[in-house]
């Protein structure tokens, strides 16, 4: 059996508290010393799906050839599957729980082709309980991949039109704008949302956001401006265009998040700024800065 | 001399949010360049030899042949000794401070076979302090093992029975039951104790728990029933079969260390339920979910 | 053309919630697979340019040959450059943005050599948005030049001379004394000062310590001893003589941050301490412990 990847990319709401992705990436290593490891990110929210789907969506098109391992796996060692779903005529193949997890990036990736259940135990590690599947069921199962074993090896078939669906969050249309929400809070404080430049490309550089604070319920308006980069923001808020093609709320070197009292899954709503008047941020009467 | 080793198992207290893991590695790399190293877990509390110890010995089982790294060293620079020490008919090595860290893994890895003191200065780097020996002793000695350098090459032998012993928390029986400690709060919340499901397997399935809670002193009963994983709880409390098959106190999809105010070294006594009544958590009167 | 590199050093400040280092280093694995990732560190205070040339700087004696790519940058996308700076005859090549993050570590390593901005877009990724320049810029030139891709292939040469310059701290003389500042903040609460053991190395071990407690403004003067690791202290705070031959204020086993409330950037001044009388923080009178 030849060797058919040496790539793993992995994805989990492990944390880095505990020895979690040591132990996973030990197990790789024992079952398929040639591959490498690459970290996506192991800092997802504990049991949150979600979030995780849209991680590896956007990481998606970036990861190489290989074994994409994404755990985060809340119904572990209960009824829901373990399962094994190749794409892009086999150059990639994902591991890990049906729960919704993968199907958005499985989409990105061209779509499942073939899928299994990882029912069979002789690719699985025996173990005295059933909680950590990551390093029981799907790392061996990445490894053995790797190693050439196929998928078919793994378990039964299912058809991946069957698989538990992700949520994507779509924005929709209202009266004078459209509904979206945040869909990532990331680490500067940036929110992305759900809406892209191109989704709102006719409106002009001027855009009316409204967002609800979470906190007090308060909604708070504001008039930002489309901008490319953190800089052009120049001084308080701003609707940058980021990495991924979306319209994020930003604050140059600072964080909208902390500003607005926005989370993921927070609620936005945009709107042509048809008022005439250039309000920026920047302007605005009575604003603390 | 020929290449040994192509694995660095590597645990410390040195955290993320400085260079110490970057540093370690890029040593590493430079001395030996064909070594991977893998990192098992690096947040373990700082100082916190015993928390370090306990996950060495959880990793123990997964790690590849090769050296095993673990450096949580609150005494380095003084008169407490750095050591290696051979396990499994030299098919493991491990490297780190004769302080108690090493030696529940180094009984799971079947027990000490030869050590030496890390004193020969020419496996050492330079360096114009003495308090980065991860750096500057340790990853040196590593290496230099990987590479193939004898084990006696790297310093004085000594008798492996007389390293410092690590910490056992071992449960005692009590009148009714026994009383063990927590051991390991993960991520997660879910609180592990130093207790197995083989211990109380002839108890039948419902247990009455009684932790006391550090915060207020105040004492908890509960009548838990043990389950295989997490969504078997089905509300409230569980006491999960973990994936080491210890006992561990969680919450499905939540904190069990938040609800009961639980940390490592709190005691919880555990007895039958004779009650006659399945008290589940779940149904428990007046509880506050 | 020959692989040139098979190591990339990666310090940035994207922290580790987000998969930013994961896409990065996917990005890496795909243009050049046989390159290794080092994480050096990634948690460096968002935009903390200062803090992140500093920790680049103690790396880069450790550093394998190869790329080093520091990513902090919070102008990214706009007229601020990305640049490759090469030192050491070509064995080693910085990749960046031209914020002040490189110099100190440049210097450190021999000085620049060759030097382009990274303007031809021929070896960088096309992106819907101009925000992730360590994923469509400054990765690709990583992996290029570990591929044999020439240096000047990668954009226009430029005068090193003429790159924006780091702010190193320098220690300044007192009329008594010295006055420094706190450089890091390790995770154990070390405080390590811009003054070295060399520096003061005729005053004897006995030196006096003024710190401004920037939570109160209160000036903090303790009597504080030079010894050589952490439990030369015994009790209270000392000046331990750190890794890298700089004076570091320190508690065994402790956190000096959190007893003098010391954080980067505050001022401390040195002075020896004359009075005849060895104080040292143990025996204070008053002293909280």
């Amino acid at each position: 059996m030849a060797i058919k990847f040496d790539t793993v990319s992995f994805l989990s709401d492990y944390g880095t508290s505990d020895e979690f992705v040591g132990v996973v990436k030990s197990v790789i290593a024992d079952l398929a010393p040639h591959v490498r490891v690459i970290d996506l990110v192991h800092e997802i929210a504990p049991f949150d799906v979600r979030a995780g789907s849209l991680a590896l969506a956007r990481c998606i098109p970036y990861v190489p050839q290989g074994v994409i391992l994404a755990v985060i796996d809340p119904g572990v060692g209960s009824t829901r599957r373990g399962v094994a779903i190749s794409v892009a005529g086999g150059t990639g193949i994902f591991v890990g729980p049906d729960n919704g997890l993968l199907p958005g990036a499985i989409r990105l990736a061209g779509g499942a082709e073939e899928a299994v259940v990882l029912s069979n135990i002789d690719y699985q590690l025996a173990a005295p309980g059933a909680t950590f599947a990551g390093r029981d069921i799907f790392a061996p199962a990445a490894a053995h991949l790797c190693n050439g074993v196929p998928l078919r090896e793994l378990g039964e078939p299912i058809d991946p039109g069957l698989l538990l669906p992700g949520v994507i969050p779509l924005w929709r249309e209202e009266d004078d704008g459209l509904s979206g929400e945040v869909t990532w809070v990331d680490r500067f404080g940036n929110c992305q949302l759900n809406v892209s430049a191109d989704d709102v490309a006719s409106w002009g550089s001027q855009i009316r956001v409204v967002v609800v604070n979470t906190a007090t319920s308060e909604r708070v308006t504001r008039s930002l401006r489309v901008v490319e980069n953190f800089s052009q923001i120049a001084g308080g808020l701003g609707l940058v265009i980021d990495s991924y093609g979306m319209l994020s709320i930003c604050v140059d070197r600072g964080s909208a998040a902390i500003e607005l009292q926005l989370g993921s899954g927070d609620l936005v709503t945009l709107a042509p700024d048809t008022s005439g008047r250039i309000i920026t941020t920047k302007v605005e009467i009575g604003r603390k800065s």
